[in-house]
């Protein structure tokens, strides 16, 4: 993956190129830990060569994986970047595109990049947190911690 | 439903995190109309506990309601704030994925937060607005009142 | 299609609001070109009444058509502009969204506007650059001609 800064303005715009092969949330957290990212939104379009899926089962409070290993177009990749237990940790949800046409999606576990994504991210000068709900077991953004 | 400032520009960015139970479309205009905004767009990712879609139907020039009482995640929610009758009116569309990984998605009417909606709204200087189409039946975005 | 400038910062951001019967590929390249877009990224929601996806076959390296010629909600429509051959080119990727609740998508290759199809673009001060790419036998971004 590449990075290049498109505005540096109150808020950080950059677009990150990622190459055949990559995996998008191991680079997306590296690149967030390596520019100590507080708090940013991203976009994004391209294609994965396979891609696991997760659907959040609330009776077991942990996502099932859907494996999709095949070539799909990136529909949708749409995430934030907040805080958790002191480093940033990425959430994204994704939708694909399959050979017929049919879309199919859902939280972003992990995927392989063949042959682009191109990404949009939005940085943020402040901090969002991430902190544990019992309820549900997951970690959400608490802006009583971001305040 | 609770925001925060993410940027103070030109622009105004904004973190809006809904709480379980919320209604999407009733807790976002009440914001609008809090803060007076004249133009803004949004997306969202997170989950529903249940989620009415709609589908205009160009023959009757009225929207055909997809029910879907279920858990689903929120793949992306894209939208804009636009002024109607000199208020602020939400329109959005939303994506959705089932336990099976596959994704559906129509006009958004209703949904149910759960256990939670990351939304990045941004909002303009300026005002647009929204002027009942007589082919359509439907409240278009015209520029021509923008000016 | 019409279009109106939302905030003139280090970043411009317009809102592109196009007409019954406008094809989104032409309108969209026609105004990156009359604006000498060297880098946007844009996301928007609306309707066609019709739309041909492609799906990049890899062996064939070529993209496949799914035309679909039908009313359809525009759930997302994602994506840049950057240039090639010395002029702006434009990637987008849809979802769009059936009278039966069920989403497809693919890469765009062209589409019908109607009644509306609401368009945010934010364009950068810096121009991104896409070079043929062998393996692939696609035009990707390539960071290294941005710098």
């Amino acid at each position: 993956m590449k990075a290049t800064v498109l505005s540096d303005d109150d808020q950080k715009t950059y677009a990150l190129i990622f190459d055949k092969g990559d995996e998008v949330v191991a680079e997306l957290t590296a690149f967030a830990k390596a520019h100590a990212v507080g708090a940013a939104h991203f976009t994004a379009i391209g294609a994965f060569s396979g891609v696991t899926l997760g659907y959040f089962e609330r009776e077991r409070k942990a996502y099932t994986k859907i494996p999709m290993p095949e070539q799909v177009e990136v529909l949708s990749l749409v995430g934030d970047v907040a805080q958790q237990d002191g480093e940033p940790k990425i959430h994204a949800h994704v939708v694909v595109g399959k050979r017929d046409g049919t879309a199919h999606g859902g939280h972003l576990l992990d995927a392989r990049v063949w042959p682009t994504l191109e990404l949009i991210l939005v940085e943020s000068p402040r901090t969002l947190a991430r902190r544990s709900d019992r309820e549900s077991g997951l970690a959400l953004i608490d802006l009583r911690r971001a305040a």
